[in-house]
């Protein structure tokens, strides 16, 4: 080794021993005759003394030195006398008596400090440098515990991680594949695996009841913040359970997570209905973090003349606590909040509970005095509170609503990161109707169960059936999810119908897993966390791109190494395609 | 969960408790008024078993069952009087109160065996029936147990698993790139990884000193036998070392998978410089469970009239102990098997040295029986024993000598997959000319640093620098291979002029490299470990496919899912891409 210590773990008890570290100079100061170089790696910050007067070659040496240079300092340890108790290495310092630069560095083009003057493009062009700044080594590092912990919970209930194939058949339900032109089979395309849906299934199948991975899966979707082409799943599965056993099993390893990553001791989570979701927070991954919960009032307001309430489908709202003394101006920004495209409400109506007891709203003029007092407990509001409420179609409302619950919990400061709140979410709808393309598709996936109570309603009304299917959700970010599968192909086939599958594109595509399910399937279901996001909850954070070591921006460019970027005429020959 | 207990687990001590047990239907067999069913699952087989006088109905319904059938059986644990302690549930056996077939089963294309009656084809297209057998998931547990051990040894030691993209660039050096379209940026493509090489050494700039990761890699190589399109690396990388630190370092990881997957305990790896090894096994990964090394005698044979040796550059040869009794028609076999295009020898000559002292040669007409003598002595040979010589051009002649010394230690039965004879392979020379295409070509890797003391031939005699290279080689087997790399761009450039590159043409494919080099990158180097291979050799077996779940044939397809496969026309829009 070039070194026998890093940078973190000289402590006074190394007084008076020769060592050698390497790292880089993270920075010099001169105080008269000395020179200070704080000499860091991954573990830690040490310092390193150079004496003018000793040693004035070797000091002038040192100072020279600029920002990032790699070097091999040797000397000896020796207790400061200034201590800096703020780092673990802050008792000690080198005295040096050896020097060399191991690597020179130009100027970096922004501080690698915890708070750097870089913007995110030129951080992103030079990636291992922004990831030399703690915050993003830290990242990393915890991710990597994260995944330890997850594999120890899981190997030690006897999950098998099994790897499967990236190469893979590219099908035409859920997202867009990558696909990858074939040069053996001309005309043929991979595709890359947006999950490893279809071969756990067949690991259960194959008799290998608990199975996980930890395993890269691809979309090409169009980016929005927080979503990477490429993202990371801890995909799981497993035979002969229940959905009871899933919930069970992997409410485990959330609290082994909590646990043995952040010390925190979790209560049982709570579950919800997915119906109560969106009737209560109006998402299907509420943040129970702080309450205003939905009141509907449609029966209470309608014929009263106001036709926005008589027209709609739901009326309902929430109180803000607190909130009475709302000014115009604020209420008027809220307004314009709830009408951006994204929420898309056409409206915000207020009743303001004011601390004297007088209620003032914005539809004063369509209720008495009394109906206002009567609106103001059903919405079990106090003086002070300040109650919200849309109008319109019954999801849309729940969904805007949704959104301006969360934007007020933003704003009254409700939201504290570290704050766990975890919930399970159940009783999905197995099919969701899209009016664009007139058809139904899967709330999940294709190869979730109905509930057997509802399976006779998928010919009268598939609409209204229930799926096998939960997701993990803390502090409104939805961390897993999963669902029991379907395991009989009859059923398969019936599911792949009512996606407006014929039996030939079903045999097609799917032929080789419904033919599995002939050769003795267990019941079997499973479940998949994104541990992007994850790490991203655990530790605090918002983007997932802080856990990723080499994130794509929104183009799902690398802007570092400059990719994707055009082939050579000849590989587009073997590959037997040709740009258009 | 549908179970109690798995089929691997009951024990006399469970005698007399109910259990439910599910599983796949193994055999079933009748014994007078007595049905017994084989229930297997993941953990093992246990017996049912059924009374047809006490209970005819279950009996029947237990007797209709067929092979493969996955059921639920409910009942009492006993003690068996007819023990098979064959297996570690062979002393118990269930009492069958309840049964539920949880799903029928079609008569399997092949018996679920260990030695199936299935071919490779079809095995291979019902592979998820195929993984049922206990070899196949003895195998995937196998690889699961070395990966929870080689992590647990890199963590140990600090070593932090960082995740690389799998969506980067296509580069012209190495082997061919798959590639994926990017329909975000119309005309660009990504590649799919032949290794993390480039990312693992930015994270290297980036400071993270010990780096590893299981990890996809890509090739789209014409698939020889044991050539898998996607295979794993375990791939690793520090900082601040010299080749000696990663030499032990990582015959420490192998050790230690010896010790905790084989319980061996393996002495010190023997280190052999690349020159003796072709030198004396004709191979740059020896198998050294056995000896016959090779013997030059090319100065010893020239100028005695035979043409062969007198042109060759060089004559060699090993002695095969206790073969003197060869038949005329076992030498013909032999000489016929070198002359295979694999091996390509122009014929074999052979030295017999009976048990009665006399030799017996294939060139006896151009030496005196005292030279002939001689030349047994040189090769140290006893009465009984049979040399056998080649000649020719020095690399292709030991290149066929090596194959040669392969087949006899098959043939004499040396080679015992359980003996393991690990060592490294060092010295390897930098470049490799190549005549067709008239340059060189980096040996390792363009990344691969030159020994110091070399640098200076890089402008004069490339052919002959030495890198920082090193392989592991276990039973001849190449397991692993790395270098020391280049941390300086000047070099890096130098050694991309001598492959060829323009200074444009290396700034443009690796300049992201280069310029992250001037910014203080580190000495570093690292290794990676050929994963598929490594779980073949450890546990004896031949073919790395047998240690990959879903594999591909030799076209690159599999056959299951019958991947490749056409993708839509609109896709191709999408991609801007057409068939040519």
């Amino acid at each position: 080794m070039l070194r026998t210590h890093t940078c973190g773990e000289l402590r006074p008890l190394h007084t008076g021993q020769s060592v050698t570290l390497c790292g880089w100079v993270q920075r010099t100061r001169e105080m008269g005759g000395l020179t200070f170089i704080d000499l860091r790696d991954r573990y830690g910050i040490t310092q390193l003394v150079f004496n003018m007067e000793k040693n004035p070659g070797l000091c002038a040496k040192a100072r020279e030195l600029g920002r990032e240079y790699v070097i091999s300092a040797s000397g000896i340890v020796a207790e400061r006398s200034n201590k800096n108790l703020k780092i673990p290495t802050g008792e000690i310092e080198i005295l040096v008596s050896e020097l060399t630069v191991l690597n020179p560095s130009r100027v970096p083009p922004f501080t690698i400090e915890d708070n750097s003057d870089g913007g995110e493009e030129l951080r992103m062009k030079y990636r291992y440098l922004d990831l030399r700044r703690n915050p993003n080594r830290k990242n990393l590092e915890f991710r990597h515990k994260m995944a330890i912990q997850a594999r120890n919970y899981l190997n030690s209930l006897n999950f098998i991680e099994i790897e499967t194939p990236y190469l893979i058949n590219s099908t035409p339900e859920g997202a867009r594949d990558f696909v990858v032109p074939s040069r053996m089979n001309p005309g043929d395309f991979y595709a890359l695996p947006q999950s490893p849906q279809t071969f756990k299934q067949l690991l259960m199948v194959a008799g290998f009841d608990r199975y996980y991975q930890l395993v890269k899966c691809f979309r090409d979707e169009d980016l929005r913040a927080d979503r990477q082409p490429e993202f990371t799943q801890i995909d799981c599965e497993m035979s002969f359970v229940t959905e009871e056993d899933i919930l069970t099993i992997f409410e485990g390893l959330a609290k082994h997570m909590f646990k043995s990553i952040l010390n925190l001791e979790i209560p049982d989570f709570p579950r919800m209905e997915y119906n109560d979701a969106m009737r209560l927070y109006g998402s299907d991954k509420p943040d129970i973090r702080f309450g205003m919960t939905f009141t509907e009032i449609t029966s209470h307001v309608r014929g009263k003349g106001f036709k926005v309430f008589d027209d709609a489908e739901l009326v309902a709202g929430f109180c803000a606590e607190g909130c009475s003394g709302y000014s115009r101006k604020q209420l008027d920004e809220l307004t314009e909040w709830v009408k951006r495209p994204q929420v898309g409400a056409s409206g915000l109506i207020y009743m303001k509970y004011n601390p004297d007891g007088i209620v003032k709203t914005s539809v004063d003029k369509f209720f008495t005095t009394d109906e206002l007092k009567n609106l103001i407990n059903v919405f079990q509001a106090k003086p002070g509170d300040l109650v919200l409420i849309l109008a319109g179609k019954c999801q849309h409302t729940q969904e805007a609503l949704g959104a301006l619950r969360l934007e007020m919990g933003r704003r009254l400061n409700l939201m504290d990161p570290f704050n766990f709140k975890p919930l399970w979410i159940t009783g999905f709808p197995l099919l969701e109707w899209d009016d664009e393309t007139n058809r139904y598709y899967a709330k999940h996936h294709p190869f979730t169960s109905p509930k057997a109570e509802d399976i006779p309603l998928l010919d009268t009304n598939p609409g209204v059936v229930r799926a096998n299917a939960y997701d993990m959700v803390i502090n409104g970010v939805e961390i897993g999810g999963g669902s029991i599968r379907i395991h009989n192909k009859e059923l398969q086939k019936k599911m792949l119908n009512v996606l407006g599958f014929t039996d030939k594109l079903a045999q097609e595509q799917f032929g080789f897993l419904m033919n599995a399910f002939e050769y003795g399937a267990p019941p079997h279901g499973g479940i998949a966390f994104g541990f992007d996001r994850w790490c991203t909850v655990f530790s605090g954070g918002e983007s997932i791109r802080d856990f990723i070591a080499f994130p794509k921006n929104n183009s799902g460019r690398d802007v570092m190494i400059d990719s994707p970027a055009p082939i050579t005429e000849a590989q587009l020959k073997e590959l037997n395609i040709r740009l258009v």
